[in-house]
């Protein structure tokens, strides 16, 4: 099968790195290809970049779904988009943030999120909301690292990601740890065996691990998300965009 | 004071119409101006649409504020671009859905909303559960006339909208009626009397409207949205949009 | 326009203080007379005041509509006799509580009340909870002023507020702020800027006047309370009451 | 045991019948009285009566305690002035709404509550909710008779109740009944017997009964309302009560 | 009439101490007898040892209600085996767990459990969320004393209650206590004692006794739970278990 | 990888299609192998039934693990054992009907439950509610068969299940169904497309193929449950059972 991961920001210095790591999550016969946008931020951290991120990968999307893949990803822990992809789309449209949320509340009683920025705080609050999971959600945490950061010095984002953890786990009563930035990826079964070795023995969800199981899981089943939920969008003038449905 | 409503579409036939209704509804020491977008979908009925008004709609969001205006109207009650609009503003930016969902709770127990198509009966249940107010929902209902057709046989759309509020009242047991489009905007009182003479005293609230009213008070008070929940985003390279903070 | 402020108590020394905090409040155009009651306690910190207090409000909530008033204010952040004042009168009759706790979850994420004493802060919760806004409360805090010494070191309030209002939002994730008490009227601009010098830039909302904001909205979109949420009483002998429905 | 039990409205015709249904649902050592009001309505159909029958209550309750009962009953399914009342007492003080719903939320999934006119059916959602107990309200439904026509021909009461039920057993999926008027008092078995021919096994509540048992529990486990919740009002000036507290 | 209590565990040393306990709450008209289980654990402080208990007291469940039992009691708070035990009785089945977390609910705003282990914590947030009453739970705490050291010093059991009661109000803002194990059973009016000493007016809560309290107010009510919910099961072919339904 | 289908109940005839279904299902690196219980119902369709069968796959849950077992699947959408079981182990044990739930909520707003018999349908809205997900919950249906008999007409059944989720899409909103019970299995993909021949555009839930996804998963992500929710139980005597932790 072919899955599609779409990072909904402009091309960065370590997008390789994100390739290798969606690669290593894949299955054997799940074949992964990375894109990103041609228009949009550097990086995702508020609604306004967000906004800016979406026409770009709606167009990914649909060109995702042109070129034959099988499931799409949006690489962002806010499910940017999520939405109206599943809208445009008919195979399935995976949002991290949502399929870590839901994997945590089957994995144990509430999850906290460690995210990037305090400015990141809030939205997971409200992606919770959505989901129908608010009274799951312990707390949302931040190790106060900006995205772009997060590659530089990998040991201090461990460090960090631990210590707030550890904190969620005896501060606020979370029983399971859910990545709050794509950008994480690849340190989950790291920052868990060190909540163990402190004495925490709680999982720790890495989002876009998730998402590729999702996607796997939901091409075997043939399952695809709800039309009456994400009707198709009626053809319509619209000016600035050639979006071409 | 000044207030800049934005309609998320580009211009249509019925433009002049919308000022005069946005007028009529301010008070006297209020200035209403109205601008549409320059790019951007002709109607909006689909989360898609919605995702490629916002953008641009930002950009009248930033201009409003430069501009010298008190308080920003978004003209739709999917409150498109609410969030990412009021972490660029610091003036107050008002979203007639969540204003008249509020307004219909603090009026009476439970409401409905009566919208255009069955395609947007879903995303009102979302926005109430965004603003904590699912329970409040007795039901969300359609006419079944598309935006663009609202203004073409206003009897038709009258009777259409009493129709389905008496049977959201005697069937869905709602107390209240909101409008589900603000498109249909100065209809309200009207289908208000058409209720009460068939022995249904319920309010009916138009979003539009009431929109108008919380921007003239937050004003009146001095009040915005907060910066908590709402941060300034930071600077940040952008390809494909002049945003200039 | 013509608005009635009904404070639920008997008279008291800075009766004429409210009166002109409430005038500089409304717009020109409207307005405001203040009446306190005959009979009833001499402030309001417990159910029991409460109840002893509304007899007497409902004949003033009466009166005003007898004399043409287009709205009435319950000048009490508790909602004293709302429901049974909306069910005697077709003009809208505003409660400060209710109206001040939805605009704060229209102004932002989770907001925290601030009230006079320790035995007020649990029917905070229930009123939030009446109004289906459990969820959006963040915390209620207490300055710990009984509400006849508010007006006798107006910079010790200020102080007090500042201080709990820092903790509700450092401590316990509030977004905005709440006065509990209608007689802290005329601060709350003031405590905002404090808050903003801290480095905290959070809405502090005055809970009258945004009654007063609300009043005047409801007479210019001619809109009141439910009559199927408060049906008028059936006319009944009552012992004791000359109540002349 | 000594149980008072406080009528909230003034002397009935039928008040003989009530002291009878009393007695014989008290067990032995619990010796039961019933006063009614000499101030207040005679019947409660609305809040508005509600509040004018609370002051005169409050002064039945301060007596019962004076007089040295050991709890007190307040008879109304929608626990008129049961918070002040909880402030002047120290002995416990019974809602029998309160006390029926929290029984049913025990005795199965989901109840529905059948009362006497269709504007008392708001109240218990009110009530439901206020008791936390909204998503065990499988409905409400009224048999459309007032109060005071309940003790005239008992034999339609009966069937209007039994018929209700019905329905809110097959269409609304109530699990268990409970009666939305104590003047329904002594014909819970009667229902329960005819609904269970009907083939519907289902639990019928009658409020005022589940009243006496809480009430005689209560005593033995020396257990009263938490002063927490409900504290001692301060002594205050309260002009036209005789409170004497 | 006549209550047996089956305590879900095999026969253990303090069981004439439980006896006299048991005894000591019921009224003078109810004849209590106790059983254990002939297979199953010495204790229950996990689901799996839950698991293990509830074959057997099944079977004695059955043999209640076949020797003319008018109630059965669980004596385990966290209610083992309540629902497989109601569809097999007509015959009231009380859960100590359910009961104590209603009554608690009655009698004030918010109350905490204080259990015996760290690991039984969990298990009360998910019998408040069953009960439909996760909102009305403050917090759990526990006094970290395996159940079968509670018999051992009982006055350090009561300082660990006392202490951890404390917490609860203070900081968890408890209003009422409930205890998390029937073998604190007895504890109760002198752990409320000293938390009034201490300046905490709070009820708190034992769930045996409340259970004894409820089981007679059934009986007293023929009322019993609702076969709707807990229908009994249809005969069917079980292996290794003699259940003679 | 090595999965372990446990069928809580003891061998029945067509146990050899449960296996080839679960085969099928499964990828091909991940190998199934199906065992019975030797004590316990033969089928389950009640709490009780449940309970009989629960000690008896706590041993083959026991015993997967220590023949090396990657993850265990209940083979029952009531999640029989479920928490127990995970006590017990430290591989992921996996429950149908929490897997199923969860995953229709990311697919879509609100999903029905199509289940067997009546006395099935509560138990889903508890079973939804232990998850957090009530508020997802559209309706719960049944086909009116019971289990045993789901083998001997499939047609029958497809038509049963098709009629029953055209309802529930129509009359009760769900925009994605589940079925609940595990020997629907294998039918899923027939059902959605009978019903997007009706019109109906949603997702078919199957839980046993869903849980076979979400086992492959979580191995593959080296994820468990969290021992900080399901605890591992302390060495105990336990009468009657070799249960040998």
């Amino acid at each position: 099968m072919q899955i599609r991961v779409i990072v909904p920001v402009i091309p960065y210095e370590t997008v390789d790195a994100t390739r290798t790591l969606y690669a290593a999550a894949a299955r054997p016969d799940a074949e992964i290809s990375v894109v990103c946008l041609d228009q949009g931020p550097v990086s995702i951290e508020s609604d306004y970049e967000e906004a800016l991120a979406v026409p770009d990968l709606l167009t990914k999307v649909r060109a995702a779904e042109h070129e034959g893949m099988d499931a799409v990803i949006i690489d962002c822990t806010s499910d940017a988009g999520l939405s109206p992809s599943r809208e445009l789309a008919s195979i399935p449209v995976v949002g991290p943030g949502q399929t870590a949320m839901h994997l945590a509340a089957i994995l144990g009683h509430r999850f906290s999120v460690i995210t990037v920025l305090e400015a990141a705080i809030h939205p997971f609050y409200r992606l919770a909301r959505l989901n129908g999971l608010e009274k799951e959600l312990a707390s949302v945490r931040s190790v106060n690292i900006p995205v772009l950061d997060l590659d530089k010095d990998r040991e201090r984002v461990v460090g960090a990601l631990v210590e707030q953890a550890t904190r969620a786990v005896t501060e606020d009563g979370a029983h399971v740890i859910v990545f709050g930035c794509t950008a994480m990826m690849g340190l989950a079964h790291q920052v868990e065996l060190a909540l163990a070795e402190r004495g925490y023995a709680v999982p720790v969800i890495d989002p876009g691990v998730a998402a590729v199981k999702l996607a796997e899981g939901l091409v075997d089943m043939r399952l695809s998300h709800s039309k009456r939920t994400y009707p198709s969008p009626p053809p319509k003038e619209i000016v600035g965009y050639e979006v071409g449905l």
